[in-house]
């Protein structure tokens, strides 16, 4: 039975719970001792672990049965494949200098997963690769995946890394198994059928080491009963650092599988607990071996923390790509503002850089006589009107305001706002674009919501550098500033996505998503910076920018598969406005990241910087990005002249 | 004019030698005074070098002329496009730290480019990267790239490589100027129309440093008259190395620019020679400043030995990728045989192991009284029946042939050939695939020619284990054995080949190529072996190969773009027959190399070692390989499943 209820979070597969258990011959009586014992799935073996295909007598010639446990009938379709992961047999070793090991593992793992698939498992464990060289387990498993329906293929790596000072024994790099993992995917093509069972030991990697996983595709996680602790009263515990790990793999929908065996005392009182949930035979009076183990999983769980509303709200946005929003060329949807206006946060935020504003423009003794010209470019349906309204009212500064917007079908709405809150004396509406407006009169404050996810993304230069023309020269705009940042992050569920297109111009765009399962691999850093009003009138819109990135000593060798991007605005003096991680803005739902793919996965190790350049680009026509790393070694540079990915002007 | 005439190589475009001059707005002149100093083309700046477009008037707004050379119309437009490579500005530099510099830098590079193209010259040289970071530069040479016709980009890289103990100024890898060019076209997507032109300097890094660059896109050498040394005459001549270096060049087509000022004398009795040769004003009188420099060049030229007929039979094949014989699926036509026919060496060889085969098999005192059976099994119209029965005469041994072939239009021609012949007491003709033929009596001797490029790659293996249930248990068959080799290569032209077809198909074939402009980065080592006949009913033909290679230390790293493949036989004994560089057969052309090519060409650097994983899979109706990288970086496993590129059974 599930491991609890979590509100928020009720789909998440790190409710299941499996256990690994020994081969056996009686599935049907493996199983319902399993799941009467409180299990979901049994993680078990499908062969004999006697079985080699070499010591075969010749005389079967092909006729004899093969050692599998039982047929397919002994259990329905539903009960193998809900309750049943296939376990690959872990002596095969496909890169043995022993021949007919060799040859004998390759026979098995196929005869294998093909009883696995023909069974419609959802997943088989994979042992972990015997040595440092993988490539012809990889090479097979790489054959299997190319015909493989559906089934996933969970490749187990322990979860170490050696001290570099404690390796030396293997050769290469391959003193971290993240190391295998990259090399076993890399050579299978990051197929998407391949993932990962991480299996936990007594003594866990540094924070950031465990962290790398995070963004790569692991699927579960097994936990042997020698890693639990004993607590005062002899049953299992985790370490500290365990349970953190556990949460986030509960946060992350990674699986949850006891191995091992009985180290621990068994719970008290949930004897009596489990009898009455047995619905046949006598399977109540013999506690599972392994149940306190379980007890313990389950407490974890259960006692997580409700998920947050917005986490909630955002829930089915996870690592999901969009193409963002092309503002300027396109007239924004009724269901687009909607949402956008809902972002109360960003309102408030706006209406208090207004108030400061009206403060320094114009002293209380002027506060009767003199009206501030407050202009709002891309008023959109009004709620930057309504900010500006209250924000005049909570100062006590006389304003009229033009609201210029360049969507027909958003003017409409306004007029009827203007109407219904009677605003028509203060409110002056302009239907056009702000590039081209000829204003009757200049004006003190610009107030303009036109920042993407990556601040400039969807124009804003463009746009603003096109007001200006009606800001007096000691106007204000609001916002003043913002900066785009980025960093390198692992995404390997968001390189999958995008790979799985097969072309370039889904390689070559800048998707706006909800990260969840990546890795921040460094802190972010800033890339292009816009002020508004723009003193000179030389600097165009074009901007490079070369970063350098240092990964954290303790993190080891890590896949970058793009960059998250995110921006900070400065609204008007100390009021900012953002989505910059150690920055944002508190409660706003209005801009997810952004993240800049890169067509060929880059492997970073500490030590070696990691060098990225972004170009902002401008033509006559449209705006577009290019980016590319130069270290450690070079990639392509993306996107050139906005062959792909570009925003009309 | 050209340098002279090769017997051989008279379209090769060494023969042109360039110079590379100053800027002048008399273009005309400039070139007249050129050509007739002996010149083929000169590589001239476009415009002035003082120009830099931040200083421009801003008042001139886009009207005022760019200080360019002249119009379209001073030269015809052969004129431009024969005899004038464009010289970029050398001064720009897009990395530089100012901005206003490097926007500058991007301008004019932009201007020159798009006024040479608008003249249709076939190349410019852009100035070698001013620093170890090169990327915003490549960008725009990439933005630029794009969108370029047919023009050439040449990059000069200087040519040196600074010893590692003698590096530490520069960050990174950047120790060698070869990185510096592998930085720039990886940014660049290995772009076929950017290439390098090598600036030759007064010392030269090792000989395998130099040869790295013999694989990669070099269309010029630049060579300073200050690398040229004085001799006891005071004319200029070069270093034994130098010379070497430019013999290489010669038969790499690269064309040779000189460069610099006058240095050394001139040469004293030419004044004649170039007042014949010249045909307008009173340039006779007046030789060229690097008069003697090109005279040297052309004496090297002149002097190099003539182009073996071999070589010169297999000009139109250099680097021309072409897919594998299918012998076994598809019939061979009459041109083909011709051609094979032909190689007398390889036939010689096998009369040479037929011979030695006989005198083992049969005593001299039996020679009267017992005949040996031998089956040429794919017998084609029967060049090996005649070595057959050529040693046979040789060696005074009787002889039944069975000639089987399974192409029903080479045995018309065997029937002839029988006849025209006379011997139709010993052969008798099988028309039937060796794999069913039902013998009527067991042979002593098999012999085949089934080896392709790669040995076993058009199923020798598969046609003989099919044909041996006809050869006696103690039976001989010709070839005994044969051993696959490989060895990593740089090949930037069969790689942009390769690439040009935009899919993953010829990425994951082997190509039977000629091999000119590779650089072999390592000695060949064997793949896999299959010896005949085989005495394990168990072993099979599937084989995987694990191979490390290291890089010679004094070759600095370079770029893998695949490997070359060869072959090895031994007929019988100490008879052998192959391809494998070190131990060639002499003037046998059967067979050109294979090339495994890369999906992502892997840079290698001494003591990391390169490790190639080769597999040969058989499944029931076709044969193929898979290959890999896994060290210094793993790559994906090509061809899984033969999806690409398989040898149909």
């Amino acid at each position: 039975m599930p491991l609890g209820e979590r509100t928020g979070d009720e789909k998440s597969e790190s409710r299941y719970c499996g256990v690994e258990t020994e081969f056996s011959d009686d599935v049907p009586q493996l199983l319902s001792s399993n799941l009467h014992g409180g299990f979901d799935f049994v993680v078990a073996p499908l062969m004999d672990p006697t079985y080699r295909p070499s010591l075969m007598d010749d005389g079967s010639n092909g006729a004899g049965l093969l050692p599998f446990a039982g047929s397919d009938l002994v259990l329905s379709p539903s009960q193998w494949s809900g309750h049943v992961v296939g376990k690959i047999s872990s002596w095969i070793d496909l890169d043995s200098e022993d021949e007919v090991l060799r040859t004998d593992s390759e026979i098995t793992l196929k005869q294998e997963i093909s009883w696995a698939s023909h069974l419609s498992l959802q997943a088989c464990l994979l042992p972990s690769p015997k040595g440092p060289s993988c490539a012809n387990y990889a090479r097979c498993v790489n054959e299997i995946l190319q015909n493989l329906t559906s089934m996933q293929l969970w490749l187990t790596i322990p979860l170490e890394k050696s001290d570099s000072d404690a390796g030396g024994a293997n050769p290469d790099h391959m003193i971290d198994s993240w190391y295998l993992w990259n090399s076993f995917r890399l050579l299978c093509e990051h197929h998407s059928q391949l993932s990962v069972a991480l299996h936990v030991l007594p003594s866990l990697p540094s924070a950031n080491s465990l962290g790398r996983w995070f963004g790569e595709s692991v699927r579960a996680a097994i936990i042997s009963s020698n890693s639990f602790l004993t607590n005062a009263r002899g049953y299992p515990c985790l370490s500290k650092r365990h349970q953190n790990l556990m949460a986030a793999f509960f946060n992350h929908s990674i699986q949850i599988v006891i191995s091992g065996e009985q180290l621990h005392s068994l719970p008290p009182g949930n004897l009596d607990t489990t009898a009455n949930n047995s619905d046949n035979h006598n399977e109540g009076l013999h506690l599972h071996p392994l149940r306190s183990y379980l007890d313990y999983v389950a407490y974890l769980y259960q006692r997580m923390d409700p998920l947050p509303e917005q986490e909630r709200f955002e829930l089915g946005y996870r690592d999901y790509l969009q193409s963002p929003l092309q503002p300027l060329m396109d007239n924004l949807e009724a269901q687009t503002y909607e949402t956008f206006e809902k972002d109360t946060v960003k309102y408030i935020q706006y209406q208090r850089a207004i108030s400061k504003a009206l403060l320094d423009r114009v002293s209380d003794e002027e506060a009767s006589a003199l009206t501030t010209v407050l202009m709002v470019v891309g008023a959109g349906r009004g709620p930057l009107v309504r900010a500006a309204l209250q924000a005049a009212e909570e100062t006590g500064r006389k304003l009229r305001v033009y609201a210029v917007e360049k969507n027909p079908n958003a003017i409409i709405t306004l007029h009827s706002l203007v109407k219904l809150e009677g605003w028509e004396k203060e409110v002056i509406i302009i239907s056009c674009d702000m590039r081209c407006w000829d204003a009757p009169e200049k004006a003190d404050v610009l107030v303009s919501e036109l920042l993407g996810s990556f601040g400039d993304n969807e124009l804003s230069p463009e746009c603003l550098d096109g007001a200006q023309r009606f800001l007096k020269p000691d106007g204000i705009s609001i916002p003043s500033s913002y900066t785009s940042f980025i960093q390198p992050i692992t995404a390997s569920k968001l390189y999958n996505d995008v790979k799985s297109h097969k072309d370039l111009l889904h390689f070559e765009t800048a998707y706006v998503v909800k990260l969840h399962r990546v890795a921040r691999l460094a802190s972010t850093q800033p890339v292009f910076t816009f002020a508004h009003p723009e003193s000179s009138t030389k600097r165009k819109n074009d901007r490079y920018k070369k970063l350098e990135f240092e990964i954290p000593c303790d993190t080891g060798s890590a896949m970058v598969h793009g960059f998250a991007g995110y921006f900070d605005a400065t609204l008007y003096k100390d009021v900012h406005l953002g989505i910059e991680p150690s920055t944002a803005t508190s409660n706003m739902f209005s801009w997810f990241p952004i993240f800049f793919p890169l067509r060929t996965p880059v492997c970073v190790q500490p030590g070696i910087p990691l060098i990225v350049h972004l170009w902002r680009c401008c033509g006559s026509t449209k705006v577009w990005y290019e980016w590319c790393v130069s270290s450690p070694v070079s990639t392509p540079v993306q996107n050139p002249n906005g062959r792909s990915y570009w925003v009309g002007l």
